[in-house]
């Protein structure tokens, strides 16, 4: 990999800003000003280096998010269904901990407040469904039937979706354990079931 | 109950309005002039009914929100675990299917964007901990461990907001089928493993 170029850099710094603003203050509450500040970018640079405007900044949050969350799994390569829910969870548990439970997840709060054609809506959904497709994977590799494989994949991913939303309101990681521990438990009986 | 008076009408009829637009289009991306404009309510009239400002009207915002889930779990009586859990779902799928996937849950957007004080995320936690706290009960009532029962309820209730998010994301409806089917699972393996 070549170093970002000092130009590149600038961009590159906007985007982990408004990746960082859009976690916790949300997509129609982080405004161009916020970001200038937060990355310490030059004023008047935002229409220079995206200039679709914030559309363009809010597919790179969503570009960046993916990129962090691939290289979040990658590290710890995890090689049983089990432990991919686990390190999933961490996901979670990291952008909570992170915040005091005051920030989660940059791209759930684009889907809850952009109305700018369906570009982001459908690069949202395409990281769900690669994160829940690969979660069925390892379930189906480990016996678990397709259809089970495939639902539990789309129920793990909605139900840490969710509880990052829990949480925040709680103030408290408690309902990420819990959902955490129902997961853990409901994932080992289906692979049980297949094994019996 | 004694009907409204003018002057409430148009305060409720507000209330009504932000219900609806926190549900589309955020909390930060819904402003007076929309509640105004889609109400109907004379400008100027929003200081006047919400004395404290839009953080006043977000608070009947998620009390209107429980009031309306409350009045649509007494329509369904459910008596069993089950019947609970497809009474929630059902909550979550009229939001859907009433916007085709383009809006979700007004009380989630208010927590992932408001900034006002803990008193929004306090009332939206407690909503969230009565609809686990409900199932819980039921689950317990049929046999089912507290810490388990309790733990399901959290999923639940997760789950169900998780949902809302990713059907939104792919304005399909398929990730809440997928979620009521393992809940379903999930929860009848709870009873079972309780009665054997």
């Amino acid at each position: 990999m070549t170093p970002p170029t000092g130009e590149n850099d600038s961009r590159e710094r906007m985007i982990g800003s408004a990746l960082e603003l859009f976690s916790a203050h949300g997509y129609s509450g982080t405004g161009f000003r916020d970001v200038i500040s937060h990355s310490g970018a030059p004023r008047g640079s935002i229409y220079h280096h995206f200039p679709r405007g914030k559309t363009e900044l809010a597919e790179e949050v969503i570009r960046r998010n993916s990129a962090n969350f691939v290289a979040h799994i990658e590290n710890l390569r995890p090689t049983d269904p089990i432990a991919v829910l686990h390190a999933y969870v961490e996901w979670s548990r990291r952008l909570l901990e992170a915040s005091g439970c005051r920030a989660g997840c940059a791209v759930a709060a684009v889907v809850l407040e952009a109305h700018d054609g369906p570009e982001l809506f459908e690069m949202a959904s395409a990281g769900w469904s690669a994160m829940a497709d690969g979660l069925a994977a390892m379930l189906r590799a480990s016996g678990v039937p397709r259809q089970r494989a495939s639902g539990l994949g789309t129920l793990t991913v909605a139900s840490l979706q969710g509880a990052l939303v829990v949480c925040r309101a709680a103030r408290d990681i408690g309902p990420l354990d819990a959902v955490e521990r129902e997961l853990d438990h409901t994932l080992r009986a289906a692979i049980d079931d297949a094994r019996s």
